[in-house]
């Protein structure tokens, strides 16, 4: 016999939510608790708004990144009133799963109501499909602050990770001259295969002055005092870091640099495919525990 | 014994030319007419700006694209005044060579001056570089207007001449899912080799409602009223093809889709690197003649 | 009322037309004449071997490249004996049309019969596409005679059109440095654009001793006695020019230089696509013939 | 004052240690043991014969991979006989390292003369950097063995570790459609950003008869009975896993299937590269311990 679908309950979130729920409803039987039809207009997706008794039980609750500000409610930047937390947890079935991003404080008030959690922020394939989005939106951010043609123009980029590597790829495939700087001589190798010039991460302040674009994804300190000196005056550095950053943004302005500090590139440049990101991560978790 | 250097007179135009202008200077004794010090902020470009004996005698004039608006002044958008023609022609040497980008009716102005000139827009080698400007400046448009990433994308490319071969490339390089459609059976068979899938020209309307973006290069009306209203009704189409355009933009607007016409788009999106491009194709046609 | 379908004679040819006849009888009744069962083991291509009232009477007839050494017989290699022209000539219906690569001579044969021939080596898609496999067999042959790997290695392409274009831009995409001459500027500006570096085909000789492979593209003498005198003892130098080629084979062995000269590297290295491509370009002939 | 230079000793090993010395000797004073002077024909390494008092004392001695076969000789395939592991301890001098390619049982002689070992097959710079060798010996293998070209060509790669994508992202640069089969969702995520289609691992079974080379990355029997028996007639099979591979090779041959199982490919295919990453490897190590 046919199971029967499992319910899932979309609560709260930006716009990422509407694709995420939209693409879970493929497999799923999904509310969306937050939102306007207006925002939602796809029929597969039925809202809900009511907190309480107005939720339908489900199997998977999915909450928004982080999953709560204040530890209470569920941020609905597209709904009428936030959601609290404790009137999503009352309307979970027995052993349902409850998907989010960071936790934080909130995690207490989970592990109280004896409810399993996942932090799908943490899952890898998320990560490295957000590189996409993310290298996408930098990029835009090079086109648009730019007067040449990114092609030809040379480029340094700090750190091969995720980020810094499928950025840098991508530039490449452009016909920029990338040089990627890294304290690790393996991700060194990594770059020098993906057609990048390289130089260890010490030796950064003695090359600074050749870039027209420098663009950090260290999550540290990197683009110092020293660093910021040495460069062109009309070079662009960019920042992708998250918070704290790794540009020195006190000198920077003291020595009038142009830096964008770009977070959060990928519900902000692409929120159709950040939200698809978040629901394949979803089909995932629920497949690898059979509640798919 | 070293010949002396060549004098070189930079009249009018936009930001590109002053650009060209420094570039030039790289070889060349440089004179910039038509521009401030603000904005030519190079030592080695020298400023003129009094029409008549202000100018010092030039062997090469360098006029904008077009030549002129009206037949009588060249344009200068960053200078107090227009400066005319004949005022210019009247501060060449013997010998001198004119080159400007379309001199339309300005042409018989130089043939009866005895002027010999030159048509740099006529170049293939400026036609083949400005592909890469145009086609970045035609990936910031998609890339602040898509609100998915370009990566997995379904994308149409229509013509696979020197801009829709680039453009359609570098979406590939993207991760984009490139689709060309041409009348040529030989640009079929190259845009298969750069990735691409492809099709016959006369079979877009049978497709049209499977992409995302429908990106024109041909400079007919190719995108029609029937093909307008069998796209999705959000599909991005995107016109790079110059006056009159590819597109019914009457019959988009009234099936509400969504058109933008892309013009000009080197001097808009990368100003350096266009006027790069300009004084690169100016050196080539002096070495041809001799004259470098 | 559904058309019958036309009947087409491969005859004679090798290894490629076994392909170019399965290809075509995806859409025709497709005779093959001067092979065996084995190998033209696909049920979808009737076999034929008797001149004469042997053949089936066709609409098309097939001939190979060239299509006959002797101006009588075409070149059977897998069959029993030749085929000869005046035969195949007899088997053709009214209005039929007879493909061959280089007619020769054999064209006025074909005048006398008043028989419509069409050179499919002059077509330009054939070019584009067997570019392909010639470029593949010419990586094979660096693969093969290198004891370093393709990825970091400084080649010379000397030529950028069809096959050099080609190979370039695959030596580019496995890491190899590629710089590219020519004579002509607008083909240096696309290989530029491609990512190689470039140089005048003017000033080989004073950087012949750059490269670790140099690769000749040009149907013209020009890498000269002078130019092998300056290579490295260890360069290999790669000619895929037709004959006559362009390097001086008398030279370079006079001062022990390492040339492979490689002709009709399609046939040779991916028979069965260089068939499939044979039989693609006869399918766009006959559809724009309307014969289809 | 500047100190003077360390002395290397390279031990024995193929051809790629001829240009791990060459290499190394562009910063060290290097000896050469077991070569002779036609196979090392550069001047700046120095040959040294004969074991015991003959050898110079050295700081650093280099050994092959593996270390050695019976545990008391270094293979000296170019030697007239092969080196004494005591006596090349013989000649350590006082805080000399050690660097080989898996020590197997001979780490005990060192450890007992109190020598300190490195073995630089751990490092995984050279696995990243080794990955080019193997996946152009791979496509080598591909270009021979295949009929048609592998621009088109459907190709499924098993794994996507360091050689799976390396190869992949090549043949996907060459035009080939190729799919990636993994366990690791993670993995499926970064092949799909290099283009590729993927699949499951789980699922090879019911897709294995799409494919005409299957190559397989994975240490693990992973390509089973069942797939072989799937596979077209004509399918290569590629396995690039070590000992003891990932390929039925008795069921392959029961069903007369087509497989290739390459191995150490970096030094059959490109013994110059190889032997400079070698080299790359023990700069590294050396500059991280201060010895350099």
């Amino acid at each position: 016999m046919k199971q029967s679908k499992k319910t899932v309950l979309v609560a709260g979130g930006d716009l990422r939510y509407v694709y995420t729920a939209k693409m879970l409803a493929e497999q799923y039987e999904v509310y969306a608790a937050g939102f306007s039809r207006q925002i939602v207009p796809f029929e597969t997706v039925k809202l809900t708004e009511s907190a309480g008794d107005g939720f339908p039980m489900c199997d998977v609750l999915v909450l928004p990144m982080p999953v709560s500000d204040d530890g209470v409610f569920v941020s609905t930047p597209f709904g009428r009133q936030n959601l609290s937390l404790r009137g999503l947890i009352a309307s979970l079935k027995p052993n349902a799963i409850v998907l989010g991003g960071k936790f934080g404080k909130t995690a207490e008030l989970f592990r109280e109501a004896d409810v399993q959690t996942v932090d799908y922020l943490a899952r890898e394939e998320l990560s490295v499909l957000n590189a996409v989005p993310t290298a996408e939106g930098a990029l835009q951010i090079l086109l648009e602050e730019m007067a040449s043609t990114v092609y030809g123009s040379r480029v340094l980029v700090l750190g091969f990770g995720r980020i810094g590597s499928r950025f840098a790829a991508m530039l490449h495939a452009l016909g920029a001259k990338v040089t990627v700087a890294s304290r690790d001589v393996a991700e060194l190798a990594r770059a020098e295969m993906s057609g990048c010039r390289t130089i260890p991460l010490s030796e950064v302040l003695q090359h600074a002055a050749e870039f027209e674009v420098i663009c950090n994804t260290i999550p540290a300190k990197v683009v110092t005092a020293d660093i910021l000196k040495q460069i062109l005056p009309e070079t662009l550095v960019l920042d992708l870091a998250s918070k704290p950053g790794g540009v020195d943004l006190a000198a920077a302005q003291e020595c009038s640099r142009r830096v964008v500090w770009a977070l959060s590139l990928p519900g902000k440049t692409a929120p159709i495919t950040a939200g698809e990101i978040i629901a394949r991560t979803i089909f995932h978790i629920l497949e690898e525990r059979g509640a798919s």
